[in-house]
């Protein structure tokens, strides 16, 4: 019964990603809270603060209990966490009260919540990272191969300049570059361990509390931040705000895609969704839903980053917001790598196209460069106003600019001339990009 | 794998509404456009589009197939909706290729997954309305028994004055009462047929296609728009824009319910949620999930806002917004609606302490009402001076105001005239609520 | 020093409304105020609750007094709200200690400020309904005008059926149809005094202030609610609820205008932005400034929405909240208006761009008129995969459909014969919008 | 005639920020703008790509003029973009057209609107660092000086255990040392030259284009990016997603000011904003306006996020989205650290009422370290039960917790010995952050 897309047997293989998703299950959620009561028993056990005989059998157990996610579901709905539930559920699989005395001592459910979610944002992370590079390296392919293949640029809509479809495609891609260089700096500041114990004190642990918390992130190999952040929710406001901005970025290119393959300019093909009653249909589905994945995920991220207005030492409305919108947030954004890659490799060019475009709209996309043409001789505002002169004839006559440039300025080739002045850097940007890709 | 913890067995309890998932569930969502597919079979039968003996063969298979929804998931994933998929898996079910070639007969997707819509919104409303009456109900006692109970009223966390908690109580009931009355504009609003065909036209119906969108919206008890409504969402977004104003209004009752119920104030206990470490907690678990469900639910109504911006005659990136906020919206409005009810329930306001509030802070809530005491005798400006001196007095000395008042203006029982000018009215506000809600 | 554009010299006419504008300048929130405290005093004098004479002195100066906003701007800093500031100047101006302390009596700053702005919300409603009622004159005019010109569908970017340009514009303008008529609500929802006293209970005004808030409401025609709403933004949550989703209506014809002014399409043309360096360009500027707010309203329409969540009997932070994004709203909603006034007015329609359009891909948006033409004599899933199977000829070989149609089913003229089954419902839509508009 | 509360003379000093204020206001981007074109001019005829008298003359000329934002309104309106406006104006200004058709060449609009954006942005963030620097030394006093004040930590609003004033006070602290060594990267982000002419690809420069921007970037103490990146929005999205991220630190610490200033628990006070009918009114105004920006700056943040869907080589609606949102999101933020800075200023703990509080509620603040203690000799789940009961025995009974706890378990000081379990890392907490601040 899905709130979520991504959840439904209907919809999963358009919103899903089940590489994700197991991240976010209840069962690798409560795998990894188990996980970190095991470290934070044996951490504890070295240290002398429980007995060491105890912290083996709850390691061990931690890692060898089966708990059923349902069977906590009524303790978490009175509790809003499910970590008392769990712990209950532990200790009576378990069935060795005296060592399981020591289970969870001195921690609340925040440091095990927190710590655990850290050790599922790990191969999240490692999978974004992943993904980007595929992308990337599929986006560097492409570019190179189409970097001096000519096709109109548009500026609001209308045609501006020639460009090179490979210039395009590294226009989508540098952003992509930067953002696989954010992905460290965003591991350094997610993936790091919460043990704060009851209010951000650690109270509970006596004097070694602090020298718990480091061996517990180096046994878990996260970092110690050498403090409390139960209630400073801004690592994970950072992880938000980085989807939203990568967000931002794919979702620009399921735009662009949308636009150059729609129908009457052709210029890319992408994928071929089918319609119940149209049967010429190929609808770009993949790209469509990545502009719609792009536009969700920047919403979630705003709730997100509301959630750090989190008041005292643990805020339960701050942090369940929190809960709503993460998952979804992190999903999203897997999926939008895969839709991303998808749309990539279905993309196919249309060399034919795009040039048939730049010579439609008798010649116009020309302007500028016969403008700076003609201002070799004449003063520009004169030729700025000249070609613009010539622009109005040109369309109201449906005759082309290079005809009429002829006609006004004769001994120039004009088509000729302008072509060569033509794409400036494009070719280059696509080059480089590809470059900077392979050698990053 | 949940996306949202409604979808979640460890989170359901908390975030999840059984009663509206059934409406969202992919079954549910199948049913209903089986119903619709079948409704046009029949009406188009009925008005000799199609013969009268297929009609009956695909309404009657329509009620009787068995569709799973994950054999449609590859079909949805690569269509971007399910309708292809599932009228194959239908025709392919029914077996009888020549009756079923009439299924679907001029419709597209988007008439039956908007239609379909509209059946499960129905049912929804009716649970939305249901809801909000018990809700109301319960308050209108709550209010009426506590009319008279004085408590301090606050302004940016301040004394102000003495109100009644009934007055509070009310406060919370009276938007309600609005958004009650607004579910009725609400169904004129999404109950409604959507019968367009591929993009809007109708054109495979011939003739009769505006009276087969008649007929179906009679044949489901669904209003007909009269017109095409594929690329319109307005009444979408208006249901979103209903659902946040709800959420603004039930998470204020939640923000309430977490102030007075803070430790060192205690003025009402609700719920009791226990801690992992700690043993005295009772936290208000619930107040915090209604208020973590309300900014949720802001949140998404904008996402299905801005899906309106809906480009030409179908715009899968923006429809796909929509179905990517719309059930998770629905669902947690669902849910803020029995959490609203669990929160009131469990509701236990202690007039000990509501009363002792009344009286800490050295009687200055009484400061305006001793301003117009004084006023009756002094001009106002001097009224007001001299009270706020004895404030400040009251402040540094930690004397109670009326002690003061006593000293400089003798002769009144300063205590007993501040009372006696006391709540305005708070008393009257409860009552005429409480009358109100029994009276609609 | 503008931090919005529409506050801005140099951004003014193109984000800007003026007459908005004006009701929310400085001036006007003043002017507002002293009309509430104008009448508070001429009702309570009426009402025996202060000084006959005294309350024709007040209504009387509060009507000439000059009051300078930059001169509240320090105690307005301090105290938050402009209130306490504005009876100082007023008192310090009219000069008349003994009438004048009966100003302000037994109101609070924010019965004055929410009283105020519903004075200035009612000449914005009118504003906005003359507006969209201007708007659809104009759109009916258009949908009649071209009722039966024949233009492409699109679905997902790409050629779905044939439609009329009429049908186009009527699908813009039913939904701000239903926003107009959902302005009558939305003023009884929003035109209300507010007048509760210190923290909503009236007190200081005795057993009369019930009515004197029903007397101040006749007395500057508002509604009386017969209650306190100062902690109960529903209202304005509403209004923010319409501005989304009439924005969402506004933005999707702005888009609409957007795809059909794209170079190599040019089925209308709008605007004409230039540039500072292609002579050529005429750039769809006010459809691009029309999403831009769409997007920029519904956004802040959340936040207003959310600063609902207002906590007890005044809450500063969401308060303050509401001020910081309502102004922009209303701004932006009326800019809005006004320039989808002037798309509409600038849209040049080009009959034959959208001809050959509809001839261009190969005649394949006639597929689905094809399979039901076939269809009369073939099971349609057959006719179906015939089509198909002829699109991807059509598609592949270039090939225009309906030639491919007559070599495999002759004796018809596919061309006249798929063209005769038309526009469907296309015309009729065009015109029945124009005569809802002109009956309404 | 404000959009903005920052911009109105009424509210300008409780929302507006006149240093940041200073670099949006029109004059400021005008100048920026002319330095921009005077740079390229001087670079350009350096490189020999326009005469070098022209150059000299331009350069000189753009620090000379003088230009009416107002007076480039009607073509600002016209074009969207006030540089082909602002072009005119200069020309005109300058008389000499010789030298001044040399003006702009090879550039457009967005290059040197962005560009001119990123002089701007280059003051701001030095603004928002020295803030963020002076807003840390006064926490780090703060922490210290009140490092070992006792006070109660709350969880869900709840007493949880006891912590200090100082570890508070370093829990808002840690955060915004976070955000503060992150200026750095986003400076790298977003203060970069654009130049890439026309549509991207420069064209208009010839071979020269790479090297004229490389020297603009060296000339304007900006970086070179290389490439073209006016669709690419992901740096201006950086920086929205960095205010959202600070905004989420700063509104903890006011929501925190504002939930310890609360009326029957005071234990800071902070501001006074008065009443205008309330003579003891000390409203928390700074606190509150200080959780109303941040909301509002998360808000907007969406909105800047959202525009990064930018449409090809460039997108009006896209863009103009970003001009709406970005300076209200700058100003609020600059306004959010002066007002941070002045509530801690103003802030003043009261250490008998933190130590009262922990006093009160019958010393349940104490059962976690009650617990730990009887665990010494009972195992520990037993240990909890027995102090959950207890728990119990206390609220019904209104007895402290610690007599229970002399009762059933005596022979121990309970209230000293639980006291010495005390605050755990609390105190070190406080003299760790205090540290890191004046060692960065």
């Amino acid at each position: 019964m899905p709130a979520a897309p991504a959840d439904s047997a209907l919809y999963g293989s358009l919103f899903g990603d089940p590489d994700t998703a197991r991240l976010f299950s209840d069962t690798a959620e409560i795998r990894a809270m188990l996980l970190v009561e095991g470290a934070l028993a044996r951490v504890q056990g070295a240290l002398g603060l429980i007995p060491a005989e105890a912290a083996a059998f709850i390691d061990r157990s931690s890692q060898e209990v089966q708990i059923d996610p349902s069977a906590l579901a009524a303790e978490t709905g009175r509790n809003g966490v499910p970590v008392p539930g769990l712990l209950a559920a532990f200790r009576k699989a378990a069935g060795a009260p005296e060592p399981m005395q020591y289970l969870h001592w001195g921690a609340t459910s925040q440091d095990i919540m927190d710590t655990g979610l850290a050790l599922r944002l790990r191969p999240m992370l490692a999978l974004w990272d992943g993904r980007l590079g595929a992308l990337l390296a599929r986006l560097a392919d492409l570019a190179e191969a189409h970097a001096a293949q000519p096709m109109a640029a548009r500026t609001y809509g209308q045609f501006a300049t020639p460009t090179s479809f490979g210039a395009v495609v590294a226009g989508w891609g540098w952003p992509l570059l930067d953002w696989k260089s954010r992905i460290g700096p965003l591991r350094t500041a997610v993936l790091t361990v919460s043990l704060s114990g009851a209010a951000g004190t650690l109270s509970a642990m006596g004097p070694l509390g602090p020298r718990v918390r480091a061996d517990l992130a180096a046994a878990l190999g996260l970092a110690d931040p050498g403090h409390s952040w139960h209630s400073d929710r801004s690592s994970v406001a950072e992880l938000a705000g980085f989807a939203a901005g990568l967000a931002g970025s794919l979702g620009k290119l399921g735009e662009d895609v949308l636009a150059l393959s729609q129908s009457g300019l052709s210029e890319v093909s992408s994928g071929g969704g089918g319609s119940s009653t149209m049967p010429q249909k190929q609808n770009p589905v993949a790209a469509s839903a990545l502009v719609a994945l792009a536009r969700h995920v920047i919403g979630l991220a705003g709730l997100v980053q509301g959630s750090a207005l989190h008041r005292q030492q643990r805020d339960g409305a701050a942090w369940f917001g929190e809960w709503l919108a993460l998952p979804q947030l992190c999903l999203s954004t897997g999926r939008m790598l895969t839709l991303a890659a998808e749309v990539v490799e279905s993309l196919r060019p249309d060399p034919d196209a795009m040039a048939q475009l730049l010579e439609d709209g008798q010649g116009l996309i020309h302007a500028e460069a016969l403008t700076f043409a003609l201002a070799e001789t004449l003063p520009r505002p004169e030729a700025a106003a000249r070609v613009t002169a010539l622009c109005d004839e040109a369309r109201a006559t449906g005759t082309d600019l290079t005809a009429l440039a002829a006609r006004d300025f004769p001994g120039t080739d004009w088509a000729a001339a302008l072509a060569a002045r033509g794409m400036g850097t494009a070719e280059a940007e696509a080059r480089d990009f590809a470059a900077r890709v392979r050698g990053s």
